[in-house]
């Protein structure tokens, strides 16, 4: 997209100094030519670090209402709580905000925007505000709004695989630590010794994550769902358009630092074909189709980690469903599950400014 | 079950030596009182080693067609084209063999048997043989057998976190290996390092296991299905007595020593209530049910590794549909999943002997 330099907007990346933050700044330096003036906030204890974006040394300012003068566009990577009070603030100074917290996915006048499935949605956004997905709904969604766009979606049940950098740097620090802990030893073969190792450094998880697997991300909704399973379903349908989409969830913690994996059982109107789908696939933007058994190819989070698609293999046709396809998806959690669709957000609404 | 002296059966065990051989070992050490003479057989490579069974150290010998002589019941746990090669001489020799290789476990004259969900099954055996059900399907069949009696079974879509020695010793001494090799290291955080750092020492497995999930277990079959998948599909339908029960599979390894976890989305014939649910599983033999996340417990393989039950926790009924259930279940895939219901097979077959 090119900009012209007298028309470039300025933006403001409020949260710069977390994990998602980082990677943001990686984008902006890549796709260097979209924005003009980029400034960097961040709460008050982290002002006055010194980040750099394109190449250049940048002061984090700290969060005040005057850091939105003359911002056109503001991304904010924050906790839900400082989003839901500052993101109203920064739009009615005139910033349209990009908002990765969950304060306002689901507001009715807040749209919720993946760039390959949605853009049209972004233009409409009466609060000034554009959501962007949970990093579990958008390390699948592209995939799914492909094959959705063709054969028409009727259901879905899904089972993450989620990296521990979801749960932020705490996150990553605990694993890299019980790793430590663990290796050279013979923990996880008798009930409780890793708890009993690890005693209290579970860190921003309920339960050791090294050596195990923990059926539990976010906080408890009702009737036992995790808030990070009701993002799932109730994201995809807005995203989708489907809002009586049948979506079943279960999310469970890996120890695997970045990139969430997930089974997608999905249900079409229609009957597919695997040969088909594949040509979906092999062509949507956003997605890359990795899935040759035979020569031992289909995605992991170690091929995965630190690239932007969606990568999708083991696609199948469902044995007893001639309506289904089994895929296995993964996509990075900081990119393209946060950091990127921002970016991406971002970048269609600075498209406005030279429209 | 008390047996007289002067009746208890002699047994031979096949592959004492491998993995699923030492955890059986144990088992007949704790159910003592159940066998006379315990004959261990192994291959010519292993023979003269000294094991320990019931406190007595034993000599392995090799197998040969006369191990079998005077044998009641033979447990096999060896190579699929062993098992098909050795276990009819067994069986002609007059043993009762229980295996627990895919070799017989789809032969309509073989029974495929779980004592808490068909024990009945083992009782018509016209080869002389019976077959212990896959890892993975044994990791949640107790669980949905108890669930299916009640509401009657119409559909299952499971997703498997499968642990690595479910790959026999080598699957282990290579996570562990891989674990000591990324342990105080960034690895895990850009494209490909994991892959250059391990090298071809992935072992039994496609890809690094360390820190990642790898969505291969077993061979390659038809339309891109792993054999793994399949039996999960084909064994679940053959227990439960269901041949045309609906099954959608996706199995994936990860980094967990032993014990197998699996989400389950089962769908009934008649509406379900999570009430009902929970005292089903809370009352079903070899079943525990754990499940209050608001006290942070859900089974992990962590609390599960070294107990016999099936856990289960996350009980929640779908969201979108009043006949679904989704499920979180553990279990040890070396004790339930392999040598525990190999010996509880065993056990109903020495019943006879008694009866």
């Amino acid at each position: 997209m090119a900009v012209s330099p007298e028309r470039r907007p300025t933006l403001a990346v409020v949260g710069a100094t977390g994990s998602v933050g980082g990677v943001l700044l990686q984008i902006l330096s890549q796709h260097a030519d979209i924005w003009g003036e980029i400034r960097l906030v961040a709460s008050a204890r982290s002002a006055g670090r010194k980040l750099t974006v394109r190449g250049e040394e940048t002061e984090v300012v700290a969060l005040t209402e005057s850091v939105f003068d003359g911002v056109d566009v503001a991304m904010f990577d924050v906790p839900d709580e400082v989003a839901a009070q500052w993101a109203p603030i920064a739009a009615s100074k005139g910033a349209v905000v990009v908002d990765n917290s969950a304060a306002f996915r689901l507001d009715d006048d807040v749209p919720l925007v993946v760039p390959e499935v949605n853009p049209h949605a972004a233009r409409v956004r009466p609060r000034g505000i554009v959501a962007n997905p949970n990093c579990t709904t958008l390390s699948m969604i592209v995939a799914i709004g492909a094959l959705h766009a063709e054969f028409g979606l009727r259901e879905l049940v899904v089972s993450s695989y989620q990296a521990v950098s979801g749960a932020g740097r705490a996150g990553v620090e605990t694993l890299r630590a019980q790793l430590s802990l663990v290796a050279g030893t013979e923990l996880g073969t008798s009930p409780g010794d890793l708890r009993r190792a690890v005693g209290d450094a579970t860190g921003p998880f309920p339960e050791p994550v090294a050596l195990n697997v923990v059926p539990w991300a976010g906080s408890l909704r009702e009737d036992g769902w995790s808030s990070e399973e009701m993002k799932v379903r109730d994201e995809s349908r807005k995203i989708l358009g489907l809002p009586e989409l049948p979506v079943a969830v279960t999310c469970v913690r890996v120890p695997v630092v970045t990139t969430h994996s997930l089974t997608v059982h999905a249900r079409f109107q229609s009957e597919v074909t695997v040969g088909r789908a594949r040509e979906i696939l092999a062509t949507a933007p956003g997605v890359v189709l990795f899935d040759d058994p035979a020569a031992g190819e289909f995605p992991t989070p170690a091929d995965v980690v630190g690239t932007d698609p969606t990568w999708v293999g083991r696609v199948r046709r469902s044995l007893d469903d001639p309506s289904g396809l089994e895929l296995f998806v993964c996509g990075d959690n900081l990119r393209k599950g946060a950091a990127l669709n921002t970016a991406q957000i971002a970048e269609l609404i600075a498209a406005e400014f030279t429209a």
